[in-house]
């Protein structure tokens, strides 16, 4: 760990704070889903690095219904993470993320926050939390939903061998190719392999699992994971051919498929 | 899905309910943890399947003291998981799950439990959901906390495109054969490698890896999470040799690795 570049007080901690999994949805209570030790967390702090200001306020709202906010939420500082470029790896340099940990280098402690679930968990925040590492600041995850471990336990399928491999192809000859080097993959180290699309492409891709993965390989979809009209199913790619099921366009979805 | 073998009413669903993560520590107070969502369901619960019967009475009571149980304690049926051989697949046949599962066909909810974490995920369990999607009983994941992905989160390392691997093996020189097998396939896949050991062998999974492995191969340790005197680092090889941290051999811990 490299040395506090600032004075003699020791840093503040990087505190990586879960958000509800409703983002689009009727929001549920907020103390429904996240624990009020993560919510007092929340509470206390002053400084944030958040996927989305605007979202982030309304986090910070409703967890101040249940534990008032530590000073007005006027006076919250909340900055944004810098946007990746889609896919690409490089982004904003080594200064910006040292810049949006100054306060924490002033001995103040930070928040992370994402639109839905975990930071730096198939969500933006990771650099920032290898930043925070490099330069001396501790870092804390709080427990919270989380939409693909989430998935993963309702599947059914492998918990104790997965992977996680985000976003498939858009192309649909290349989110084929994808698939089958996934089915594959799953056979050949048998491991589950869980994966996300966003909500309108939701019925394209389990289209493409249906049409193109082997009748035997076992697929699981969870929708609206934690919302009162959530579900999960899990059944052969030849049970998913049987009983055709509709996808709700608008509702997150995690896929997870395990073949042997 | 198969039709309900039951009578005319729907099933009950199968909740999967996490536990805090201080088994073996000081226990935390558990609303701080858990959401009271999850409490709140937990609590109304009079069917268990657990991983230890034990643990699972000492969470109800925890559960209790937040939110009344519904029914006393004593009347609350709590039955445990087979125990699957170490490393084996089989373990107990089909019959042994529709039983456990009988409960859901007779209408009634049923809670399930591990002694830390949630229920399927790097723990036992996944067996039982398996079997409630193959007899038409709705699953349903509850929020709270999960060791390996608070651990990935707290890395700073890919959390896009991770792989949870379980156990490694305990004999020396196949954990350095299997240790130098992740970091080729977190080279090869580009994908954070998530790994845990029983605590008293934390600090030979430690040398292991700190002797072994590249130099450049950056290596993340997070220990007690959800806990007040948890911590994690995340640090290249090279800077684990040139700064030597002891494990405390009594905390859970889980490494992450990404190699280039």
């Amino acid at each position: 760990m490299a040395a506090d570049p600032g004075a003699g007080a020791p840093p503040g901690t990087l505190w990586l704070v879960p958000n509800a999994l409703d983002h689009g949805a009727d929001p549920v209570p907020i103390d429904d889903v996240l624990p009020l030790g993560t919510l007092r967390r929340a509470a206390a702090l002053a400084q944030w690095v958040v996927e989305d200001a605007r979202s982030a306020r309304a986090f910070l709202k409703r967890a101040g219904a249940i534990v008032p906010l530590a000073r007005p939420l006027q006076s919250i500082v909340i900055r944004e993470l810098p946007r990746a470029p889609k896919g690409g790896s490089a982004g904003a340099g080594a200064s910006a993320w040292r810049e949006l940990l100054a306060p924490a280098h002033a001995g103040e402690d930070v928040g992370l926050l994402s639109e839905a679930g975990l930071p730096a968990v198939a969500d933006p925040g990771s650099r920032l939390v290898a930043a925070a590492h490099a330069e001396g600041v501790p870092v804390r995850a709080l427990p919270g939903p989380c939409a693909p471990v989430l998935a993963l336990a309702a599947s059914g399928l492998d918990g104790q061998h997965f992977s996680f491999v985000g976003y498939l192809p858009q192309e649909p000859a290349a989110r084929i190719a994808r698939l089958r080097e996934l089915e594959s993959l799953s056979a050949r180290l048998a491991q589950t392999q869980v994966f996300i699309e966003t909500p309108y492409r939701n019925a394209a891709l389990l289209d493409a699992i249906v049409a193109h993965l082997d009748a035997r390989t076992r697929l699981s979809v969870s929708c609206g994971l934690t919302l009162p009209q959530g579900w999960s199913r899990c059944d052969s790619v030849a049970g998913w051919r049987a009983r055709p099921q509709a996808l709700p366009p608008r509702l997150p979805a995690v896929f997870a498929l395990l073949a042997r």
